[in-house]
């Protein structure tokens, strides 16, 4: 057996990846994963073990967004979650031109969701604290609208979208409410932020693969009535079971391993110890990043962004920090698992020393 | 570390799998995906080793459909890939009512599409030896068909349909001519079928992890014209790469990089092997079956399949043998490379020792 890093690049590390809403998996993730990397979830009857996983692992992700009843399957990613949101909710209204209303703070996913499922795409505009415009939402939809999008946990900025006031907006064009908590979904049980089913939603993305540091590929749909998840359902004559629900077919059963494996480790010891040191980081970052002058995004979850000079961003990055911006040229650093303090400070003192460099250029 | 069969169900083997087009995978490969299980090629500024196996992955696929400077990427699945492939189809035509046509014996996924994708999907009959009627094809186009599906290696009964044929009508509208050889790609380079670009096709999907006897997930789609798949970009204003051609985000590195090991490993002799020795057993499986009085589909590739009355078929599966049937209820079986001769010879014992029963009863 000849390893492929022989003749291959080898993977790199987590060290200086700020940018990556993925992490470090954890190592019983990764043991399971590597156990049921030959199983296929796609084909229930035939690998019975990995569908059984599965069931335990949308049960445990049910209860970890507090809807202990909620089904739904776990996915390829947050992608293909967010897509077949929009599917379902698409499929299961008459009308012959749906719209998806979101706030623009919305992740490309659902670009990708409306341009695939030819549904409209009505983005409003964020207030000053980067979330949703209730004004402006209500003033996009109309009985078209087959789903409202909420973000709780942006990917820009971290920002939690006002739920409660979506779902009323949602519900009262008789639209699905839907939850983005791709990212945020591992952290947000810890906050006091109203962001699942509690709040009335109908549907939600939940990402084993970001924060519940599970192996990719592990993303996550839940809802609340079984009968959402029916829209989907296509027909498997070959296989032995006799529908599915995913977007893919053949799939990955290590991916669903070890997003079982990953929050039975962490739940709910592991994830809260995460949150509060990430979250503690994300504060820390923002004071010293503010301290130096630049102006910053306060972090309402482990994410901080602040407005530094384009050629720093440059000479940061050339120096093999994996940073990056959002659309509008904010640096973003996402405070993810694998960040520790002392990446932070010597994130810190590499940038005071290319700003000193730079100013005397 | 706990691993997780210490209190789950084990994965089962690959014994007694009759009816799956996956396989155990190539020892390289499970390598391989191992050490780069944390990386994600959606992601490729910030993953860029997994993104150089990625290239590199998709080079070599090229060669081995004979089209070297065929590009595309590793997708989730041929799922994915047929999605994507109508889906580009889809967005290159200017039809407001864009159709696709496909032989019924198309694999389930291109009603995902099609349903997902707001495409009409018109099916046509095949001919008495399964395989694309010309004629029907011929009828059924017109100039909103922005794709015709020919199969190679079809899921039912392994067959390949008259490609060069249907590139001609598919061309005369102009549709893109799509290859299905999610499951043939890997066997059909060592016969004499034309089912790549050398027909003139357009794009095609080839999965590494069913013959190519890579780890799930791993898929694979290629199209001859680069500018097919810029169809399918999509902004990725937060990555640090611009855009992204894929119906997923985040995405499985260790997909990738077990495909590219087992292609490594086994082309072009160890997949030579595979098919010689996987064909030689369809054949004989037709001999034993059909000598035992049960009507047969000859193969054309590694599958072979036969008429057995219903309560033979539920008696071996309730005997732990994993096997499928056609829509109509004919009994199929996949020769993938873990079916070995003595495997065979005792799913014919089983059914010949619980055909003396049945007889008896």
């Amino acid at each position: 057996m000849q390893p492929l890093c022989r003749d291959h690049p080898q993977p790199q590390s987590f060290d200086r990846v700020l940018s990556s809403m993925c992490t470090r998996p954890h190592p019983d993730a990764v043991a399971a994963a590597t156990e049921f990397l030959t199983t296929n979830p796609g084909d229930p009857m035939t690998y019975q073990s990995i569908a059984k996983i599965e069931s335990k692992a949308v049960n445990l992700l049910a209860d970890i967004v507090g809807e202990p009843t909620a089904t739904g399957y776990i996915t390829s990613g947050g992608t293909e979650s967010n897509i077949q949101a929009v599917h379902a909710a698409r499929n299961r209204s008459a009308t012959k031109t749906p719209n998806i209303v979101a706030p623009e703070s919305l992740h490309f996913s659902f670009n990708k969701a409306a341009t695939v499922l030819n549904v409209e795409l009505r983005t409003v505009p964020t207030d000053e604290d980067h979330r949703a415009d209730l004004t402006a939402v209500e003033n996009a939809v109309d009985e078209d609208t087959v789903l409202v999008v909420g973000v709780a946990g942006s990917t820009a900025y971290g920002r939690v979208d006002p739920i409660p006031e979506l779902t009323d907006i949602a519900h009262r064009v008789d639209a699905v409410m839907h939850v983005d908590a791709a990212w945020g979904g591992f952290v947000l049980p810890f906050t006091d932020h109203a962001w699942s089913f509690a709040a009335g939603i109908d549907s939600l993305t939940i990402d084993p693969h970001k924060f519940g540091q599970a192996t990719i590929p592990a993303g996550g749909l839940l809802v609340r009535d079984p009968s959402l998840l029916d829209e989907l359902a296509i027909e498997t004559p070959y296989l032995e079971s006799p529908t599915q629900a995913t977007l893919t077919g053949t799939r990955s059963g290590a991916g669903v391993a070890g997003a079982l494996a990953a929050m039975e480790a962490l739940w709910p010891h592991g994830y809260k110890e995460t949150y509060e040191r990430t979250m503690y980081l994300a504060e820390r970052l923002e004071t010293e990043l503010s301290t130096r002058g630049f102006e910053t995004v306060t972090p309402h979850l482990p994410l901080v962004a602040a407005d530094i000079p384009r050629e720093l961003f440059t000479a940061l990055r050339s120096e093999g920090w994996r940073i990056a911006t959002t659309a509008d040229g904010t640096l973003r650093i996402v405070c993810m698992p694998h960040v520790t303090q002392s990446l932070c400070e010597s994130f810190l003192s590499d940038l005071d020393r290319l700003r000193r460099a730079g100013n005397s250029a």
